[in-house]
């Protein structure tokens, strides 16, 4: 396993000073004791906003305002002039301050013993070489501490498990997602943050949310090591503009896909983008090509656009890896079959997999059991008469022939003889099969409950035939990475 | 204009023996008098459920059940014991008798004169040699008269103007979508309407939906000049799984696209999905390459799954072709900037387009308006400080500047400085100024809302950035396809 103290010689433009130790991702995840530097008793103030949604979302450790001019208490919780001043340990200092005075502000965290500090304020290195030199003094007085902080210039972070959130997100206008097994690591805030909205409206749940910000400390090569510790987190998602440290987060991919998925989204692949990057965060682009063929080599699933990103975190934290490229289809739909069976096989428009060649022996199974006028060749078709129980007679054969390695399913709720319980026939053929991956397409008044059903059970599903498909290229992708590493196991 | 009459060498498997002369547009779409044959006074069955279905969606015109063994009245309508004694003229003939007796129930229509015979019922080619025979009897039938057959095994058709539904939804478990202006033709009944249904989330409206079913008579190349008539279509959008005659559609499609744009899914581009469309609709398919390179010839757009279907449909039913490949990105999250601006200039994972290069004068003026962090650089980024206010005055801008041929535009919700009346500023910029599509990522308590408010002033909007850009790509398409023909209007 590659070491953290590693001496890499390609240090990224913010790379700290010196390595800080790693705490252990419990203090991360589960801080007991929360202050807020800089909280407000003034409406619509940020220090205000932080405090109140902390309370509001029910927070479950010990909360602290911190404000040197606030006596008695705020939103009826005791306040404190200063960090020193609190009597008990604090694990996470959130710091809403101007950047002015960040650096006596983290210089008490240090000397509090604060594990993270989360300075959500900007004015830093993305307004100019001024605000860079603040950084530079902010890492000099973490130096040799046990203090780190993520940002700054970020909207922090969301810890579902913790109900933990730093974000100032307008909730008349945006949603959380719940807890879940994904965690998502993200350089932007606001692309973070309409990410995280977009998946709860089916109910996609997330272990953590971190923005990185400026990251001049904790970075994602770190982020992806806590997170592969972290028991509560199945699969990790990013989306990065550029890296921290190049050869360090490869070295912790590298080391951490050998456990758990890894996906990026790295925004700047092209020369375009890669200004669009630069004029967002500051990042310079490395190569495409470059970052394609290491993301290959240490097991990194690419996606390319936010949906992608996170359909692929969702089939990576729920489903097992594919063992080979040779998929089955189930439908009621013959058109879904065609189309299906176009966007696997084909390279150009798709994914560039196989059509499962069923034996003999299980297409006959299967013809005892459907419709005369459906089909028992792959795409295997139900038709309009398709009940639930075919569904789940079909796919238990499926499961048994060891020509297939993958199986798309399509849930339609719009015939007959089709019905609720049919979300159980898929949970229990996907827990006891091969992987499996859900459409469901049309059905309008049941996508919504059988989607966020689906996430209940941990089951993938995707309301299009694509993004179905491509989340069983990435379950594909990594089976193969880990077939070249010899860590898939066998069924 | 290819004539319908052209004797093309090329004939499909369910050619008609003659060719059937066209009736106006207005006798399919605005039938004023329906008889449903085989109207059923016993809940569940199909000329019960199509009937009852007629009545409670307030189909405008008049109602005829057909009942040899129906006397009164079923479901509080006259019933008459055949077609003959129905004593005012019948447009559409809605037949779900069996098949061994559709050919008598079609003699009668042409009897009737009866303009469109809809069979609804299965039992043809599709079951085999007996039913092909079953299929040529029919077209002998109609042979040389004024009776024109839909289907059969078809699910009929939808025309909302007239508020007429032939099919046999659920409505429990389904919607349809509202009025509008898209003309969908599909070849597969489920799909069809599963497409249907999916679109009627948001509240996208189609001028006409047509299943083909097996086609022996009234086919896609009719259909599209039916909707290159109609005033109420201004797009054209197709599910095929083949040709019913492969010269006749080219004819037709480079006729009509001249006027109307024309979008194809066409299952069966790969050996893989070719097989699955045989085993589903029967069809031969044809060569991918072949079939790409006359759709470019002929001006139709190709789509490649169900999602970029509509997409495209509606984004050429709502805007103006593009002029260039120029593209101009706005937005409040320097992230979707930065992904837009890939997946606009990638060839690999995109569309292959260009950043529009904004000339100094463009961005100076852009500069004196947005926040200083914000970035007068394309993509413009008028972060999470942006106003509805900012967003007008930067459209009004770009759409000033000779550099830029199209736009993409985030409506983003999340920052408070943002509000609905944005909606107002996209219409009336969009009026005005050169082709947009519009993105909405997050935003997950107003996406819906602006979602179903673009769709009521033919705003084209998506919920994700690919999307977005892919319909972006599809009005360069057809752009580029009219400039080669001369076609294309200077603004």
């Amino acid at each position: 396993m590659a070491s953290e103290e590693n001496n890499s010689t390609l240090h990224g433009p913010h790379a700290s000073p010196r390595i800080q130790k790693r705490a252990p991702y419990e203090t991360l995840l589960h801080p007991e004791a929360v202050a807020i530097v800089g909280a407000a008793r003034e409406e619509g103030k940020v220090g205000n906003v932080i405090l109140r949604n902390l309370v509001s979302n029910g927070y479950r450790g010990k909360i602290y305002p911190v404000n040197p001019k606030a006596t008695g208490e705020i939103l009826g919780i005791r306040a404190y002039p200063s960090l020193a001043s609190i009597p008990e340990p604090v694990d996470l200092a959130v710091i809403v301050l101007p950047a002015s005075v960040i650096i006596d502000s983290v210089r008490e965290c240090v000397k509090k013993k604060v594990k993270f500090a989360i300075v959500i304020s900007g004015g830093f290195s993305e307004i100019g070489e001024e605000g860079k030199e603040l950084e530079h003094k902010l890492l000099e007085v973490i130096e040799n501490s046990g203090t780190r902080i993520i940002g700054p210039n970020t909207v922090g972070v969301y810890f579902p498990a913790a109900k933990l959130s730093t974000a100032l997100n307008l909730p008349e206008r945006s949603s959380f997602p719940p807890l879940g097994t994904i965690a998502f690591i993200s350089q932007s805030g606001a692309l973070g943050l309409q990410t995280l909205d977009t998946i709860s409206e089916y109910g996609t749940g997330i272990s953590a949310f971190v923005n990185l910000g400026n990251r001049i400390d904790l970075s994602e090569e770190e982020l992806i090591r806590y997170f592969a510790d972290d028991p509560g987190t199945s699969s990790i998602v990013l989306y990065l503009e550029s890296f921290h440290d190049g050869n360090k987060f490869f070295e912790a991919a590298r080391a951490v896909s050998k456990t758990k998925p890894i996906v990026v989204l790295k925004g700047g692949r092209t020369e375009s983008g890669a200004k669009a990057a630069f004029l967002h965060t500051g990042s310079l682009s490395t190569n495409a090509e470059v970052v394609k063929g290491v993301f290959d080599q240490v097991g990194v699933v690419q996606a390319y656009d936010e949906t992608e990103l996170m359909d692929y975190g969702k089939a990576l934290a729920y489903q097992k890896p594919l063992a080979g490229g040779r998929i089955a289809i189930v439908t009621t739909a013959g058109g879904l079959g065609v189309i299906t069976s176009d966007y696997i096989a084909s390279e150009e428009h798709g994914v560039g997999l196989l059509l499962a060649k069923l034996s003999d022996s299980t297409k006959k199974k299967i013809r005892d059991i459907i419709v005369p006028i459906g089909s028992p060749e792959n795409p295997i078709d139900l038709t309009s008469e398709g009940s639930t129980e075919n569904y789940r007679q079909v796919l238990k054969i499926l499961n048994e022939d060891d020509a297939v390695d993958g199986i798309v399913v399509y849930a339609l709720f719009d015939t007959a003889k089709v019905d609720e319980s049919l979300i159980d026939v898929l949970e229990e053929q996907m827990r006891v099969g091969k992987p499996m991956v859900v459409g469901t397409i049309g059905s309008s008044k049941y996508k919504k409950s059988m989607l966020a059903e689906a996430e209940k059970r941990k089951i993938p599903a995707y309301p299009s035939t694509v993004r179905a498909v491509n989340a069983l290229k990435a379950l594909y992708s990594r089976g193969m990475y880990l077939q070249r590493r010899g860590l898939l196991r066998a069924e």
